[in-house]
This record gives C-alpha cells, sequence and structure tokens, in this order.
C-alpha cells in the first residue's frame, strides 16, 4: 500500500486505541473487575478482547517476526469465534482477577507497538489495512459498550459511583415533534459509499415502502413519563405477549436506572443520581416498552427501511431507535469466509435492529445505513423511541 | 342474514366441529390428560378451549337466553386472553383431572345445541356468521395442534402407543427437484379474496423481491440423513449462534421423534414406530435445523414473500415450511378492538413465519397467504425444509 | 413354612391389595394420570409400581414358572432402585397416559393370581414370606401415599373435585394440652419385637435423654392461627435460615390447602372445600413451619428419642409429628444386600423423621418404633406440631 | 473491668486483626473482588464485614462518641443478621467495587482506632470484652473463609496465580493408621473450660454412645485415589441418593482441585498447580464424597459425639473432618437474645457437623468442642475422612 494509506491507517489506529484509554482513566482499578449479568462485560475483558482482535486476525497472520504475548489470553479474551478455539464461558468474564489490570494494559502496549511496526512495514498490504480497519470499527463498538456497561456496573451499585463528573450519556434538549411524510414507492437501502461498512449494511437492494410518516423528534422523558402515570406497564392490551411476560417476571416498571425518590423520579446517570430531566429524550427502555409505548399513543414504530430513508430529514444520534424490524440478512447477504465470517451472520435471528447511534457511540462511528442489533429485553444500550404510522 | 348464509354456516359448524371428535375417536380417556411440555396442550383441553371460544365470543353476547354451562370453565378453558379475565397457568392444563372428559363431551354438546338453535334463528346476524367462521377457523387450527400434540404425547412414552393403524402425519413420496427461477421486481402480498382470512394476511401490499430461485421439491429424509452423517449438528459455523445454543443445551442429533436402533433411524409415526421412509420430506425440523441445512447446502431458506409468490408453481401441502422471515405485520396492520383483536397481533415478535399446510391440516384450512408462526426452536409441528437462493 | 404360616401371610396379602383397590374406587380414571408436582406421583403409578415390587423382588426370583407381564413395566413402575437398572425420570411419571388404567388393574390381577399360586405352593419358603411382609408394608407405605397424593391432585384443580363425600383426613376433636415430664436418663430406643419392622427401626439401643417436658396434645388449628395472625409468617427472627428463604421463595401464608375467603380460613379437604375447624390439630405443615410456631411459643420440638419414650403416654396417630431430629441411622445399623438395601439407608441425609401416624396411614401399619422422614419443605404428608421442652 | 483485661483484650483485638491483613498481603486489588459463586465472598467484603461486626455490635451500642464510618456501610457488610435491617443479596458482593478497596482499609482502620480508644477507656466494661472476644472469634472464622474462598477464587482462573510462594495448605506426611476402641457407655460432650466458646457448644451434656473404632489417621490421598480408580464415582450403590444426584449433576469426578494431566493427578495449590502427594491426608471433599468413601470400605463416619470423646487420643488439625452428625442444638440450647441470636441457631437444619480444624484454621482458633458445619454438598473448606466402625 502507499505510504500515505499506512500512515492514515497508523494515526487513526492509534487515535482509536488512545480513545479506548481515555475512557478507562476515571476507573478504579476494582471497577475493571465485575460482570454482574452475562451480558455485560468488564472493563478489563473489553481491554483484553480488542487487543486480541489485532493479535488474532492480524499479527498472528501477517507478522512473521510476532511473538505471542501470552498463550492463555487467545483462551481469555476470545469472545465467541467459534473457529478460533476454546473461550471461558461469557458468565464467567467477572470471575478473572487476573491477569491484573495492568498485564491488560501491558498487553495493549505490547500488541500497539506490533501493530506500529507493521503498519510502518511493508507487510502492511491493502488486505492487513482492510483489517485494521474492521478492527478499529470493532474497537469502536466495544468503545460503546464499554461505557455502557460501565454504566450498568457503576449504576447497580448502592453507593452509585459517579464515573466523572458532568459525563452525560442522556443530554438533550427539546425537540419540537412533527410528522414528515413519505409517499408509497421504492427506496433503495444499504451502503453505497467507498468507506467502511459491515457486511450487514450489504448489498444496497431495493425495497418498496408503503406510504409512512416519522417524527422529526424522539419521544421524551416528561410523554414516557406520562405512559407509565396512564398504568401503561400494568395493562396487557398495550404488550407484546413476550413483552408482558417480560415486564412482569422482571418487575419492571420503568426504563433502566430510573428510581421514584419520595415521588419524584430520579435516574442514575455516570455523573451520579439525579432528576430525570423532562425534554430530555427517554433512555434505556427496551423495545418491548418502545413497543407498548407507541402502541398507546396509536401510532408504531418505524421499520428499518423507512428510518434509513428518513435520515436524511430527521435528526438522529442522541439515542440508539428501536424499529420493529427484524435483524435479517439483505438479499444476497453471504458472510466472508473465515472467522470474520462470524461477526455479523450468525446473529439474524431473534434480534432487533436498532438504528442511528447514542451519546456513547464514538466519534465517526456512525452512518444512515448502520445496523445495530439486540434481543427485545435489553435497556442497557442507549436505547430510545422514534414513531411512525402509516398512511 | 338470508337463511342460505345462515344454513351454510351451521353445516359447516357442524362438519367442523364433527371433525374434532372424530380425530378423538382412536384414544383412550387416559390420553386426553397428561401436558408434557408447555407448548403441547392436552386434548381435554383442545376440546373444551374450542367450545368456549364460541360460548365466550358468540352465545354469551349474542344468545340472550343463553345459560352458561359451569362458571368456571371460563377460568379452565382460556387461553391467552388477558382481557378475558384470569385463566390457569399454561404449565398446568395437564394437572386438571377435573372436569373428566365425558363432561367435557357434554359441554361441547351442549355449546353446538345452543349454536344450533342460535344459527337456525333471527339472532344469526352478519356479525354473528362471521364470528361463527372465525370460530370455525380456530377450531380448525385446533385441530392440527389436536394431532401434532397427541402425536407428542404418544411419541414420548416408552410404550411408543399406536394412535391408529396406518395414520401417517408423514406421508409423501419422491419427488424431483428443480429450480424455479424468479426475476427482480414488485411481488403482490397478502390475501385478496372475498372468503376468509385472519388479520395477518391483510392488507395486500406490494414488495419488492430481488430476482431468486426457489426449489421445486421439499428436502428429504435422505438428504437430511447426509446432513447428520457429514457432521452437521457438530459443526458450529453451520448455524445460528442461538441455534448453536439450542442444539448443545438440547442434545438434539436428528429430528424429533427419530431414533437410532441398531443403526437404522427409525422414528415415531401416529401408527407406531417405523424406519424412516427416504423418500419423504423430512419432517420435525426446527428453524435452526431447517436453516443450518441450508446453509450447509450454500442455499438459504425462502423468504415469506417469495414463497408466496412462487406458490402457484410448486407443490405444497405436505408441511408447514419454515421460511427466514420475521413474524411482522403487514403495512397498515391495525389489530381488531376488543379480545379478538389478541388473536395475532401480539405474538408478531421472535417467531418465524411457517407457510404451506401439512399433512395435519384440517381439510380446506390451508391457503397461499396464510401465514403460520412459531418459536424457531419448536420442531413438534409438521415442519419441513424448502431452499431458496438469492440469483 | 407351614401351612398356617402361608395362610396367613396370604390372607394378609390378600386384605392389603385389596384395600388399594378400594382407596381408588371413588376415582375417575382421568384421576389416575396427573403429577402436579415430582414429589408427587399418580395413583396409576402407586397401583403399578407396588405390583412391580412384588413381581420384581418374588415373582422373578422365586417363581420358575412365572412369565412377566410386559417386559417395560420394569422401566415404568420401578421408583428408584438404581440396582434393578433403568428407570424413567421421576418427573415424567404424569406424562404417562399408557399404559391405560384398565391395563395397570389388569396386570395387578395377574400379579395377584400369581402370589396367590406361589403362596399356595411349597416354594413359599421362610424368606419368601419374609419378602411378602415387606412387599405388604411397602403397599401400604403407598396406600398413605396414594391418598395424600391424590389429596394433592384433587386440591390443586380449580374445581376442587369431591374424592368422598363424607372422607375426611383430618378430624380431630378437642384435646386439653397437658405437660408431661420426664426425668434425665437412659432410655431405650428401637423396635424389640418379633413382628415385623423396618431396618431403619433397629438395632435397639441406649439413648442418654436429658430431663424434657412434652405435651399431651397436638397443636390446633386455633392456636396456629394465632400465629398466623401474630404475623409469624412475617418475622425472619421465629425461622430456621432455610426456612425464611422456603417461606419467602414459596409465598407461604397458611398450611397447605388453606385459602382465605372473604376474611375465613377455609381449607380443602377430601370430601370439598370447607371452614376450618378450630379445635382439630393443625394439619400440612412443613418443618420449618413446625419449629417457627414451636420457637413463637418459647418452645421446641421434641427429639424422635423423646417422642418414642413417651409413646406410651401421649395420645398419637392423627398427624404425622415432626420431630427436631435429623434422619440418621441407629448405631450398627447395616443396610442388607442386594436392591432392597436401597430401601431406606440412602436416605438418611438432609431429612427430618416424623414418628406417629396419621388418618391416611393404612391399618395396622404403625407402631411407636416407626421412623418416618421426609425433607423439611413438604407440607403434602398429614403432618402436625407436638411441643416439647428441656427442664 | 481490670486494666488488664482490658490490655490483654486489646492485644489480642489487634494481633487478629493484623494477621487478617497480613493475609491479604499476597493479593493484587483485583482479587479483592471476585464472587465465583454464592458461598465464596470476595476478599473484599471480609475485610469490611469484620470491621462491621465491630462497629456494629460494640461501637455503636457502647462508645457515644463514636461516629458511624458510613451510613451504607451496614447495607453492604451486613452478612446475614435480619434484624440489623436490609442487606444486599449475597450473589451480588461480587458486582460491588466500590466502597474501593484502599476505602476498606481505611474502615478497617477508622474501626480499630475507634476500638483502641474503647478498649483504653472506663467504657471496656465486661460486657464489652465479651463482645469484642466474639467478634475476634468472629473475625478469625472469616480469615479461614478468606483463605479458602481466596483458594477458590484463584483456583478457578484458568491462569491457575499463585497466592504465595510456597504457601500450602495440604502439607501433611504420611501416618500409620491404627483402630482406637472405645467402649459403650456414657459420654461428656460439649464445652466445660472457662475461655471463650460459641453458644452451640453448650451446654455440657451426657450422650450415651455404643461401643466403636476410630481411626488414628485421616484418609490419604493415596487411598482416595483407590476409590476413584475402582469406579467410585460411578457405582450408585456406594452413594447417599442426594449425593449420587450431586455427583452426576455436578459431574463430580475427583475432590476439588483435582485435575487430571495426561494421566497424572495434579492439584491446585495456593502455591501453584502440583502433583498430588500420596501421603498427604485427602482434603477438598464434600460429606457426600466422604460418606461414599466410607460405605465403599465397608465403614462409616464417626459422630461427632464419638469424635469429641476420641479427640484428645487421635491427631487432629489438618482437616475439618466431616462426621455423619447432623448440626442440631445441644439439650437446652437457647440461642441469645438479640442480632447475636442469629449466629448460630437458624443454621441448625441440614447441615452436617465437621470436627477438628484445617491447615487455614486461625492460630488459637480450635479446640475439641467446636462444632463447624456446611451443607453435604461443599467441597471448598479443607475438610478430610477419618474412618470409623461400630463394635
Amino acid at each position: 500500500m502507499s505510504t500515505n494509506a499506512r500512515e492514515e491507517s497508523l494515526a487513526y489506529y492509534q487515535r482509536v486505541r488512545n480513545y479506548t484509554q481515555a475512557l478507562c482513566e476515571p476507573l478504579e482499578t476494582e471497577d475493571f473487575i465485575p460482570q454482574p449479568e452475562p451480558f455485560v462485560s468488564p472493563a478489563k475483558w473489553h481491554l483484553g478482547h480488542t487487543s486480541w482482535f489485532f493479535e488474532q486476525f492480524i499479527l498472528r497472520r501477517f507478522s512473521p517476526a510476532y511473538k505471542v504475548y501470552h498463550e492463555d489470553f487467545s483462551f481469555l479474551f476470545n469472545s465467541y469465534y467459534n473457529q478460533m478455539g476454546k473461550r471461558i464461558l461469557r458468565v464467567n468474564r467477572g470471575n478473572m482477577s487476573r491477569p491484573a489490570v495492568a498485564q491488560v494494559f501491558d498487553y495493549r502496549g505490547y500488541v500497539d507497538e506490533a501493530m506500529t511496526r507493521l503498519l510502518e512495514s511493508d507487510l502492511a498490504t491493502a488486505e492487513v489495512l482492510e483489517l485494521v480497519t474492521l478492527g478499529i470499527n470493532h474497537e469502536q463498538q466495544h468503545q460503546e459498550l464499554l461505557i455502557t456497561d460501565m454504566k450498568y456496573i457503576l449504576g447497580h451499585q448502592p453507593l452509585f459511583p459517579v464515573y466523572r463528573d458532568g459525563y452525560r450519556l442522556v443530554d438533550g434538549t427539546a425537540q419540537h415533534s412533527d410528522w414528515l411524510s413519505f409517499e408509497e414507492g421504492i427506496a433503495e437501502i444499504g451502503y453505497s459509499g467507498k468507506g467502511f461498512s459491515y457486511d450487514n449494511e450489504s448489498k444496497r437492494h431495493k425495497v418498496y415502502l408503503s406510504g409512512y410518516a416519522i417524527q422529526n423528534a424522539l419521544v421524551s422523558n416528561k410523554e414516557f413519563m406520562e405512559f407509565i402515570e396512564d398504568g401503561g406497564y400494568q395493562n396487557p392490551v398495550l404488550w407484546l405477549d413476550e413483552g408482558w411476560t417480560w415486564v412482569n417476571d422482571q418487575k419492571v416498571q420503568a426504563p433502566l436506572y430510573w428510581h421514584q425518590v419520595d415521588g419524584v423520579w430520579k435516574y442514575y446517570t455516570l455523573s451520579g443520581l439525579e432528576t430525570v430531566q423532562p425534554n430530555e429524550p427517554v433512555c434505556h427502555v427496551s423495545h418491548y416498552e418502545a413497543w407498548a409505548y407507541a402502541e398507546w399513543r396509536g401510532l408504531r414504530l418505524p421499520t428499518e427501511f423507512e428510518w434509513e430513508q428518513a435520515a436524511e430529514k430527521i435528526n438522529w444520534g442522541d439515542r440508539w431507535e428501536w424499529t420493529d424490524s427484524a435483524y435479517l440478512p439483505y438479499p444476497g447477504f453471504r458472510k466472508p469466509e473465515g472467522a470474520v465470517g462470524e461477526y455479523n451472520g450468525k446473529f439474524m435471528v431473534n434480534q432487533k435492529v436498532l438504528r442511528g447511534a447514542s451519546r456513547a457511540t464514538s466519534p465517526g462511528h456512525s452512518r444512515k445505513t448502520y445496523r445495530n442489533f439486540f434481543q427485545s429485553k435489553h435497556q442497557w444500550q442507549c436505547t430510545g423511541i422514534r414513531l411512525a404510522k402509516t398512511l
């Protein structure tokens, strides 16, 4: 590759890697360890896993002189790549006090040094640079998870520890909500540019959409409180059958992190426990809650195709927005060969697509064709609600 | 309504109600009771529930002289209608030895008599006839469940009891499999006729389809055995992530009812344990297995829209066929008002659409726009596999 | 053996076998099937299992001409004898509709005929007669379980079916409660007679007892209601740690079968739902509840040794009485060789001894050295409370 | 109290408190956090809880000037004292990264300072000194748990971290095993001295013992390996019914921490993974395993009374030794008033008594009347096997 391309890649690599470490600065050593739920990963694990990704998919394959940092780290920091050998059970990530945090940072440094040498050498072919870009995007995904996982870890402790004073994931100012209408017809969906995109955004294809309208603004805390006050969480008619089971089994009565203290709604933020701000877009709701809220309003969630078509005209980027689309392959999707093929395709069942991005999304890691996906029950990402209706 | 319409409705009602009882003839009294898994219902429950449907939604509302058979039966035989009051937990259906089977048949007779009187009277308005049609279709759905539930109940007993000699759900003759190709373009999807259809088949709308090919024939037992022999159940790369967890947690190694006896594959049929017939379409596979099989072949499952477009040109009706489409509302879907609105809409999450019909489907209860749906894990319906590919 | 001994054995055998069938007379065919909880067995299973016991341990071994009724019945009706080959999982007993009830009665008849022939022949040696006695006692134990299991099965149905009008397990008249005192010293514990007793009652041995007093009468419903009204179920200080977990996990608020209807305590009896009789001894309490009640009174449960010493002087036979003794072997206990050795010894951990007998105990199946045992959590036997204190 | 008594108490207090901190020296900050199983507590929790004990039961009550360190610590570090208010769920102890380890040490220092001031003042009455003694003994119990919990935490990590080179809990040299016989008769059981003892060791009372023999030495690793090689873990006849379920559910095949590597038995020790030493007493076996081993030998475990009588004549102190006695109150036992009453009494059900002490037991924290107790399934304490037989 051209020296220029390598230099750009290296600079990008370093910027993103440094950002990960910057996110960890406010943490105590102890904070890197716990895993209160299987879907949450400890900060230490994110640090190790993102480094392992570069070691496993790039350094081991393209850097002949590279000496693996520690043979057991593959086992410790592999996430779900079945083709990459054994891995510790996901539920056990929080039980590993060793390697110590300092050693994981040492591992990062070791990988960074090797990556730097590689990216400064002729071995950095186009294939390598492409994998580096994938690794960087992978790390950016984990940056977002790192923040939301840390919020979960800190936010479930009795002392409600502050991550960083003034740090907020849920900022947002009041927006006037308008309906934007779209006429029936064919839309082009999927990524078409030249930059990086995930395999699940391809290939670009036509979708026929009935006429619909979509709201310019997200649902606010104030609006969601009205749903609560109207008994929304107690009315089975508003809920998907699965959602109703979830509400009752989990005893859900409000978005995640909300606590009613002396009749006032408070929520945990990364700067501590605060009074819920009515004009902010509601955050930390499950797809079940988003669906029920829409039902209560006599409206519905948009499909991911409606969202993508409307993206140019709406404000987005504050919340990941639940769509009612199932996470499925686009026509002609084929997962890549090899372990990288396990990245997206095997999760294409029983998950919902989210569109947009959130305040926890890393800079530069969003675009209108980006397809995020989670199971309907999850609340711990910065998820919000946008409403739509069929015309 | 015209006398003619009433007479037709009554005749249809009686034919379907009698068919339910005919299905029960081979059963011992004891067979009506067990519920080995929550997703299976006892025969007694199906008998009571289908009668309750007519009592609850028609007789109580439109027949002023009607005297409810037994006040507690609402509680016992309500399935999932949250608006209709309390109901016993689904998992407890198999613990109810009372009312005795004879009493449930008495209840059926009582309801039938009242329905006959109603349908012979002026009270049988168009609204009533419409609800009768819904009740009949509802009963036909339960007829199919009754057969497949009884297969599950009998097929999980050490004595492998025979339901009826010669009765087979899995008949099928060898078919030569060809590819049928369809060009990219707009298809019309959803019900458009004048007869009965469910709310989830409406409204008819346009869908844009990329070019694809679909197989004329279903995957056969012989073909599926090759997947087994090739280690398909042991290869994580072929499976959806959820499917791989399911295979390992449930220790699945073959379709439901298959037993390897001295190296030969046998399966339980309603006429007893028999040797697997290689040319029959494979039956009793989960969506996970169907998906993995397609992946192993380098192909995929069709979407429900592809299936519906191709339906005129393919042989169908032997198996319910898994599609890779998620069960979601068509554009403009609104669930009906009242408890009948709980029929379909609230299940539109995390289920897969099946298209076609099976050997257990009641006569007259199939059409190309019919959307059946189950969770990906279920094997106990007569489910099969049809393959497709993007062109 | 002497003809006389054989005749007596046969007469006893027939009397007990007939009694089992008499207990089943009020049941509908359907009632023989359900198993709502793993610790409850269906009536059909009790019928088959007690017959299997005679077939397995006597007819197969001592009756050369005996032809096994059905090879699969060993598998179906073995309970927990690991040495006797495979057995169906206990939790699946309620899923077996076949063999039908009539066939199980046929099996009983077949075994009875063969047993009669054996007991009328020279093959009926002393060893055989001893095993017959064991089999009879075994059947008597299952008679009691059959009654209490049927109460559980019928008593957990919304229709509260009547087993037999006027049939009561919980009769009892008011007794004036007095303290009986016993001085410190050595007591002889264990069976010493010549009749039948279980291995766990032997060998007779000395136990040193501190001085204690024990109540002549059992705790009544009225007394227990005072505990409820005083918040006994809400006060952690009164409970064993395990018991407190049990109360909260199971949401226990009263003895089993008690229902508060419009402020009045009702209970399910085998003759239907009735108002709780205040003067009857309380019934269907767990060991945890018995212990907590005693704690609330500032007293304690007796040990099984205190109970046995006092047995001559107290009224007993209405309830199985919880002691605070753990079920453990007497000094010198050795389990018998062979599968019969699995009868008692292997359960000698984490169970509590109950002493006495109940209204559901078969005639002739009680004695003061009899050691019944259940886990602390169980309420479904006719269990009661007697109080003691250390002097 | 006399100045002397206060000075002694303070010196003892300081010695024990310092010992706790010495035990923590080899740990990394990260090691203080994880809780891999509910029965294991993080080191941080032990540090906080033992300090809380002094704060809660002594400083708050007897030191008027004492200012509570942090109001929320009661909630965080209460273990099971229901009377002391809310407490975090036991399973969540490992999710608390805050307070940070340094703050917990600060809390310890704060409490120590206040305790020192109190013990140097006139407020240190006899009642206070008695509670201090209880607190010290409580802390010693937690010292042992801290070691065995850390072994569990470190020993379940893929890197098998070393706690301290050369540190061993399982030392032991070969002993020749002899039978010591005791004649039938009355023994005096329970504490009778003037020093500290727990309420469960009182009151001293007479027990009648049949003649028995007990082995001088513990069962060795070599002997236990013979049991493994003889298929002991695969033979249901050797096991208690509950034990057999445990073996199969947990897939137990050897004592805890044993790993078969290339045909050689290794075990994790606090100084790393090592080859099992044949002559050491076997360690980390459950009561179920101890019982099965004894059964395999045709012998049995001693009762706690036999053990106590024999204690003068046997070597003990290497392992906590499983007895077959259930943990039950001695005659006349009454739990103390107040929260301290929750110390022992409420656990007196479904646990087994262990006698002796182990290499992890703190200096001075053992005596022949000491009654330790655990559920039958636990292996993570330094538990061993001594055999007995009835004469």
